[in-house]
């Protein structure tokens, strides 16, 4: 009795210890916190049908303990025999131990697919969850554990569930020297120096996250790749951490860097038809396996930005992609290779450059290269039409990218939920094959039929406790891995599923929460590139407003080029008078947005460039619409901020601090956008500001002299 | 009941959550365990003699509450009215409350000093703790809190405590973009970019954890400095990082560019005898006082290592600490400038180079300048004798700099308690004024009689959850508080109130861990640096052996230039015949370590170069005691390793096993510290190996042809 007092008191100390237990994030969306209303459903015992359970069934029941110790005070009993109230997890190489009318047919599920479904045992009522493999098993008991920690009653339930797209890989931007470009949550978790040595717990606790959203695959460094990873030293390093991630049904994979060959192999070339390179990639490749089996393959960035190429050699992409694919091939690894490219010369309208180059290379890659396409043409900005690729590749199967840290909305400390972008450009009509062949369509297969199909997202995950650096870009995570399992789910229901599991099951609460999401994307838009605008921000940071900018190494890196703003009108010419970048889309999309008419505000000065005094379709002129978006967008950061005020005493008191905190910073920038962009137009068109609308703070001068050289997550 | 009951599940769920609430280190020495035999003093209430009880008094009562809810599992009741069993807080500004016989005289305690004392009310005995100010209240609490913690019965004690130094500083060496130079605990604490914006609850564990330990003064940044710290925006967060620090007695410090006023003042000069310069400093220290009215002072390091300085004008150190020091003194604000300077030219030895310059300066400095001088005359290094400034500048207050942060020992993951090293450096003797004068003497001013007196640490905590990378170098920073408060501390009692503090009660365990505490930095001077020999570490990053390297940029950066090894001899001579660097310590310091016969064997090669073949007291020949000696660390290392792994289930398992794979690579890394160094030996003097002696597991080569280009907490 007095050890149990003991042992309370321990307890009631750890939670009451203000800062060093403190709901401080650590643990995403995977809580279990005991609900007030008690748990919904309790299973009388778990069975498996294993005799000897893979690492992915241990990690699975293991999952089981922890949640059920956490919701329910107690884990589960493991029990052989199924009866009343057991839950059953099976597997096709899980099955034995179950009677025959027991075993349930998973072959039709596919590879990652799962059921959760009531079945009779004779002995009264269990459920059942089965996948194919082993690791669908584990995506079924995640989804389990997910609904139960919201309060669900699963006891009925019928789940069958099957991703739609096979490989759903976060892209890590982790330099060696653990820097995370373009990342706003401190270093990367990837401690480099001391593995394999020391491996943290904290692996562990990234691929359960990931497994739980069904995220498969990790590529763990910069697509600014460092061809040292791929040295004996550190693919021994990978290794160790491809072991902690195995169980989890997550591979590895490297960004290769086009010119190892000569870094590492002291040749001369890496022309990807020199046979001593195609020599070297081979051995490579042996080697990599040789240490890792599972090892998913190479993402690369090749003749972008920098990086070496096969056009340094005039090999085309293709020809570079399918020389690592050889070399990958017979250990069945894949490339993903990245279409982000714009030519080392000034080029032609940049947006049009990706399509230019890999549109007459359809058909001409290997069976396992897929190339890797942004969401829109430039570069993850608040709003971008979706890319052009996305159709034109009939016989190339394309992985979307899509870009979860923040780098262009507002780093960590703005609230912009992804959620709805990413539903926009999936569920895009790209009209290549009619009406309804939407992006999702492309990604999925369904329009290829391909049955290689990707989905990439661009990580936020770094070292602090909190994992994304706010709260709220834990749910960019989760929202990414819910949409590359099934990409027609809708943003709101993830969002709502996300708050549920993060903050509170109050459905009052949720309803806010849920709202301050869904406007929170549109609200950056707003103050930061309203209309149609685009790439605003500032110099190499990407940091603040910057639209001045105009005097860069190459016109097309300033945000000059992008908005054109002279004292007679602003906006880019995409259409037949100008770059007709409008011409690489399908009809009716182009003859929609060719016309200035039929072109929706949002995406009007993407594509036409127009006198400030244009009429718009609200009667108002594009100056005062323009004004009028970047006001709207710092009401709506005022109201977040208020929204959240409303939450005081219903979210823990650190999270709601950190969140209050970081929505003040965010009213504050939003007023910085508004007011620096405002005051650079003014300067070009002379225009008096609409009545009403509040003077800029400062003058242009002011904002201009503005430097930020520590902001973080820069790269090179 | 029923809530009751769910609150106890949310209890125990948040503590069985495996990884989210393991056992991470974060808590520090601050655990406040319950303790299994119970508390041993449980306060009937606390009294405070405050009607409007200070900052500091308030966090000193929420530290109460924090450790009796965590040791007692209830907090203390507070009371108007002192009786038997209360726990009574005073301080000269804290008395009102109390009855006139219970006012301690707190007149002589100094500025920080506090009693423990049990009282007699009255009504009852009671504890009393008090200080002079509030601060040293403070320091009271915390004395009491961690004695409690210790299992100790504190009814009857009778504390009187007062530092005996007066400045008590962590050095960060952070850079602004959080970047730690000689940092191995990831990023820097200090997120600038989103100060001040946001807060991180963490500073605050910080300054607990600071003011716990007495220390009470904090150089935020890099001493090789970046003026954009003395900006405005950055004025303001540093303001932000003060606010948090005030209440806890500490004090912020920047680290100043010398060049400043050129680069943010735009002059043409930073002369410190231009009088524009003087006025941009006034300016600078009014601007800073005018935001932070605490403000401590400069830290300055200047013409050393491509820093500023006042040389480049052809000034001396002390013209230009004074004249800083002039724009500070109207505030209370010191200059500490370090005596850690080698000439751009390559000098004399460089042993030597701080003593020439500074000693000539004895006397030339203003009030509130004190030359802050590293513990040795070269930089830190496993063993170095005492720096020779010590004692020999007998007007001019000497601050003593430690390195906190393991540069040269190896980093992280080797277990290196400096407490020995530290204490072999307060107690040398320097003999400046006969017999027992030590170095301890000279930083708390009974030498100099100088009343401005401080220690400074290099700090070793940066973002990783458990602070200092490891948990055994949390033992560092407790330590170097603990010397700064008392330099005539002993190191074991230090280690034996830490590893209490953080890891168990239980005597036997304690003596295990104390144990290898004391034994570890030894262990790594045997397998780096044994016999005297030191810098022999890589280049640049300091990672790993490499005495080979012979042609840097300039020959006192080689390790070469400090073992001399031929085929004939190794060491240094630092005699008559050689450098004489022995001159600059007194007699008979001199004359002993002059001469190789009474040069104790751990300091021979420091100051002589002997043949390989010369006889050592032992009997042995200089190789075979040398490769004695490194056959000795690599024992030792694998004896700590040992003696952990006995400890299993007497510690948490996270943390054992932390430290249980630290100490492994600790293993390792003796062993290639020992296999290189003598593989290399051989190379110079092509002995065969002392019989018995294993031959090193690779060839010189292998070990020459190790590259680790991204190991942590490189400079520049």
């Amino acid at each position: 009795m007095r050890k149990q007092a003991l042992i309370l008191v321990a307890l009631a100390a750890a939670v009451l210890m203000p800062s060093a237990t403190a709901e401080d994030g650590y643990k995403l969306w995977l809580r279990y916190d005991a609900l007030e209303a008690g748990i919904p459903y309790l299973p009388a015992d778990v069975v498996t049908g294993c005799t000897t359970p893979s690492a992915t069934i241990r990690k699975s029941l293991d999952e089981l303990d922890i949640a059920f110790a956490s919701l329910a005070g107690e884990k589960l009993p493991q029990s052989r025999t199924a009866g009343e109230g057991s839950l059953i997890l099976a597997s096709r190489k899980c099955l034995d131990g179950l009677p025959q009318g027991l075993r349930p047919d998973v072959a039709g599920l596919g590879q990652d697919g799962y059921v959760i479904e009531s079945v009779e045992t004779g002995a009264g009522r269990a459920l059942l969850i089965a996948g194919q493999s082993d690791a669908g098993l584990m995506y079924g008991v995640f989804d389990f554990l997910m609904r139960l920690s919201r309060s669900k009653d699963v006891r009925g339930l019928s789940v069958e569930q099957t991703p739609a797209v096979k490989l759903r890989l976060l892209n890590h931007w982790d330099n060696l020297d653990r820097h995370v470009e373009r990342g706003y949550a401190g270093q990367s978790i990837w401690n480099w120096h001391l593995l394999p040595g020391y491996v943290d717990p904290r692996y562990e606790d990234y691929a359960r996250a990931n497994a739980s959203i069904g995220i498969n695959g990790v590529s763990l460094t910069n697509v600014n790749a460092d061809a040292t990873v791929l040295t004996p030293q550190y693919i021994e390093k990978v290794a160790a951490l491809a072991d902690v991630f195995r169980p989890y049904g997550i591979q590895v994979y490297l960004t290769a860097r086009f010119s190892a060959p000569m870094e590492l192999g002291g040749l001369d070339t890496a022309d990807p038809l020199d046979d001593d390179v195609h020599q070297w990639w081979r051995a490579k490749a042996d080697e990599i396996y040789t240490e890792i089996p599972d090892f998913g393959g190479f993402l690369v960035k090749a003749n972008s930005e920098g990086q070496p190429g096969p056009q340094d050699y005039s090999r085309s992409h293709a020809v570079g992609a399918n020389m690592l694919a050889d070399a990958l091939a017979p250990h069945g690894g894949v490339v993903m290779w990245r279409a982000f490219v714009y030519s080392a010369e000034e080029p032609e309208d940049r947006v049009k450059q990706a399509y230019t180059e890999f549109k007459p290379l359809d058909g001409a890659f290997r069976d396992n290269v897929i190339v890797q396409v942004k969401n829109g043409p430039l570069d993850f900005q608040p709003r971008e039409p979706f890319h052009p690729l996305f159709g034109a590749m009939e016989e190339t199967p394309l992985a979307l990218e899509l870009q979860i840290t923040k780098e262009y909305l507002g780093f960590s400390t703005h609230l912009a939920y992804l959620g709805t972008l990413w539903e926009e450009v999936l569920a895009a009509d790209t009209y290549v094959d009619g009406t309804g062949s939407t992006v999702a369509d492309v990604i999925d297969g369904a329009f290829t039929g391909e049955s290689l199909t990707a989905m990439a997202g661009v990580s936020n995950v770094g070292v602090d406790r909190n994992w994304t650096g706010s709260h709220f870009d834990q749910a960019n995570w989760y929202a990414f891995g819910r949409f590359a399992w099934d990409p027609d789910v809708s943003a709101e229901a993830i969002a709502g599923d996300w708050a549920a599991l993060t903050f509170t099951t109050d459905p009052d609460a949720l309803d806010v929460i849920v709202d301050m999401m869904m406007q929170s994307r549109e609200a950056v838009v707003n103050y930061m590139t309203p209309l149609g605008l685009t790439h605003l921000m500032g110099t190499g940071h990407h940091y603040g407003p910057a639209p001045w900018v105009d005097d860069l190494g190459r016109a097309d890196w300033t945000p000059y080029y992008y908005h054109r703003a002279t004292e007679d009108a602003i906006g880019f010419d995409r259409t037949e008078t100008g770059s007709n970048a409008v011409a690489r889309y399908a009809e009716p999309l182009m003859r929609r947005w060719s016309d200035v008419d039929t072109t929706p505000d949002e995406l009007l000065l993407w594509f036409h460039r127009l006198p400030w005094d244009y009429e718009m379709k609200s009667g108002r002129s594009l100056w005062e619409e323009l004004v009028r978006h970047y006001d709207l967008g710092v009401q709506q950061a005022v109201d977040l901020a208020e929204q959240w005020q409303r939450l005081e005493g219903q979210i823990d008191p650190e999270r709601f601090a950190q969140t209050a905190a970081y929505l003040d910073i965010q009213k504050r920038e939003a007023r910085w956008w508004r007011d620096a962009s405002i005051a650079y137009w003014q300067s070009v068109n002379g225009l008096a500001l609409p009545e009403g609308a509040e003077p800029p703070a400062h003058d242009l001068d002011y904002y201009k002299r503005l430097e930020f050289p520590n902001a973080p997550g820069q790269g090179g």
